[in-house]
């Protein structure tokens, strides 16, 4: 960690109340990393400012200083989009925390970026109304960082990502400018900045307040639970059943090793055994359900489903998604780390990219638990492996980038919804050209010319790329993905 | 018209096949507006190129001699977005028009821009397929200016517009390199440039194809007609099928003037008389067309509803919808001329907005049909006038700003699916701050450096906004729209 000129924290120190800035080596450890914890570095200084007016001030003062600024939710992101960077301010938003207005009629709330994901739809619920996309972290994961990641969730298949769930975003620009993107109206005039900020990964502007749209809580939700004994079959009826003409509310796909972890740690009733476990809801009015289970239950038999079962009642629906949602930590369980990738693939490419994973762990011998959003064609393969073995660490991040490259070779991207962060820099070397590239640089130079904000992230310099293409071409294979350089 | 460059439309001939660029008086006259006809210009030169190669040849054409270029597709537009400018080329895109694949696995369309709107539902149709986005124009508007302009319709209340339709577009810089934004998989990584050029008008990159998504047609549509004798009853109804938990497929909603004009023209089956019309369409399965009915009667009978019909069969509710999709026609038949307004509003303020354009009507003497999207809060008010008047027409645009005006004033936007074009560049001034004006220069300026893509258009000049607010602080109010410099 390399310190901030003296006259900056001196400044800084004065904009802010005692509590606000944090410069002490124990006060700053939570800052570390985000939840891509093998990623590490302290923070020179953490801010915590509570107003817009503060936020204005310190990103006059970073520019005036030429201070990089890497702005901070609730740290729960998954690609490092948060990790602090050598020499450059914290920024956390934590304390702008107020949900501001929950308008039933217009269906809209306007809350601070503070707020938790689950806090809006419990504000929302008197009104019989949430906010839909559900991050397995919604407990703890800040609106601010969902619109910063553009993040998903389970029942983004039907109702679609952070972006389609947002009606207005207030920011403020390096100069300290306040902008706002979006219209809690119908449509915006102008280029289309609301989309443009969601997922720009802190990289353009500072989110200080969020307008999001809420639905009405359907009148009936169930879910339906298939077992199979190919994950190949698994895989076809997702297919089927989006053929089918259902656009089920979540479909979920577990291989055997996360049925069986999942299974161990929450009891979920979970048939144990089997290869491929797929989760179904159906939501909306009570026929359009029953109408929509009975397809499914049709098409799951016809691609050779061996169990079939609904929930019974309302405890037994959420003890099924219980086991999904703690997927992860049940992995956690039994073995000592594991690496969490992001990629998405046409959903007809299901069956073959699953075949490949299973090939490429056989090649590297590291196991692999598949638990993913299968309707989205949005995958998490887990590889297992151990950090203390030496090695085994970059033996992983190896095969983690074979099984992304795979995914762009089908038609499809590095990452559905955890966002690139430090994490897939060089694999953006690979889904984008040298144009692509160059015209991600021009935007992120017109919102933020000194280039201070969250700098080095999401977006690799196109020398990065060109090393890697020099390598590419000396190796004959693309290198592991390496440590970012900034 | 000023000339090109001599040597300029030398190598441009040479690019081209004979048939390619258009140079003759009589040929460049059906090129000199879009639907936005009040604004007209000849173009000094069309090119009409078949092929990507040929395209990205003419943009490094254009740079290299320093031509702007103003892209179009089949000039529905209804902003001016491809009115031709004083010495650039036209760059026709019409002659790209063909549907490359239907993919009714993953449910999407790859089309070249020139493709029309319906030509798509039609190919899509043997699959029980269609695209939602349905301007009144769809017959002949082209998917390409739909996605340059994020055009609306009728049934985007329930499907969303443009944007949330189409997955991945290839466009062309102005360097000539082609870039593909979005993606046909589940998201794309780094800055969403799929929603930027969506509503561009033709500023950033030139559109050469797109992938859609594709919609199973709903097992059912059925459509509620309900009169009632108070505009503002119609208005609140508006309100109270949303708050109920509806979210119909389309609720248009037309005033006394157009229920008559309309009921002139193609005998729909109106109630004249009535002082408000709301057209209610719910689709979706048997049952919850059924369920979703019986909610709208019950609301618009307690909002004073004089009449409630539902259409008998398909070629009623095929009448219907031919009445309201006419009904700019129609109000043609009874006007020597009308201005198309575009505005929007909260839904919520949708009573007291009518009250407002009632007003203004009456104190300019000038009558208003009320033809709009009620679902979206998306008014189209029409102000009839006869150009030949001397001084009406300035008085027409005077009493349009301030309509706009008034949809900023409650929280809205001066477009919801025309765009900007030349029309509203005034509007832009009050709806934007400087620092949001000065950010949408800067994207212009990231992908288009030497500003020859369509300049002048849907962005107004800091100096434009400078000028008209010294006017306004002089005048004591805002002058009215007029033609834009450039």
């Amino acid at each position: 960690m390399s310190a901030l000129p003296a006259d900056f924290l001196e400044k800084l120190r004065r904009l802010l109340p005692q509590d606000g800035l944090l410069t002490a080596p124990e006060d700053l450890a939570p800052y570390e990393c985000d939840a891509l914890s093998a990623y590490r570095r302290r923070p020179p200084a953490v801010a915590l400012p509570r107003t817009e007016e503060e936020i204005s001030a310190i990103l006059n003062l970073c520019r005036m200083h030429n201070v990089p600024v890497v702005a901070r939710g609730h740290g729960t992101g998954l690609s490092g989009g948060a990790l602090p960077i050598e020499g450059a301010l914290l920024l956390t938003l934590a304390r702008l925390n107020r949900i501001l207005m929950i308008d039933p009629l217009a269906r809209t709330a306007r809350v601070q970026p503070g707020v938790r994901n689950l806090a809006i739809s419990q504000a929302a619920a008197p009104y019989g109304l949430y906010y839909a996309p559900d991050p397995s972290s919604q407990i703890a994961c800040s609106i601010g960082g969902n619109v910063a990641e553009n993040s998903g969730g389970l029942h983004c298949l039907k109702y679609g990502l952070t972006v389609h769930n947002i009606l207005e975003v207030r920011a403020i620009t390096i100069d300290g400018d306040i902008i706002t993107l979006g219209s809690r109206a119908f449509d915006a005039p102008g280029y289309d900045l609301l989309a443009l900020i969601t997922g720009s990964e802190g990289m353009l502007a500072v989110i200080v307040e969020i307008t999001v749209r809420l639905l009405p809580k359907p009148e009936r939700a169930q879910v339906l639970l298939a077992a199979f004994d190919s994950i190949a079959n698994a895989g076809v009826a997702v297919g089927q059943i989006i053929a089918a003409g259902i656009i089920p509310a979540a479909m979920e796909m577990m291989d055997k090793l996360s049925i069986q972890a999942a299974e161990d740690y929450v009891h979920a009733g979970y048939p144990v055994g089997a290869e491929a476990l797929l989760l179904v809801e159906v939501d909306g009015v009570n026929e359009e359900v029953s109408d929509g289970l009975r397809v499914v239950y049709e098409v799951v038999k016809a691609c050779g489903a061996t169990e079939v079962r609904t929930a019974l009642d309302e405890a037994e629906r959420t003890r099924f998604w219980a086991g999904r949602k703690a997927a992860f930590p049940a992995i956690g369980r039994i073995s000592p780390d594991y690496y969490c990738m992001d990629g998405t693939i046409p959903r007809g490419r299901l069956p073959e990219v699953l075949v490949r994973i299973a090939e490429l762990s056989e090649e590297y011998g590291l196991p692999v638990a598949n638990v993913f959003h299968a309707g989205d064609g949005n995958l998490h393969p887990l590889i297992l492996y151990d950090a203390n073995k030496p090695g085994e660490l970059e033996k992983t991040e190896e095969m983690g980038g074979k099984i992304l490259e795979t995914c762009i070779a089908v038609g499809g991207t590095i990452t559905g919804e955890h966002g690139v962060g430090v994490e897939k820099l060089n694999q953006m070397c690979v889904q984008f050209s040298s144009a692509e590239l160059e015209v991600f640089h021009a935007l992120k130079a017109a919102f933020d010319p000194p280039g201070l904000l969250n700098p080095g992230k999401a977006v690799p310099s196109l020398h990065r790329c060109a090393e890697l293409g020099a390598m590419h071409v000396h190796h004959g294979q693309l290198p592991h993905p390496e440590l970012p350089r900034f």
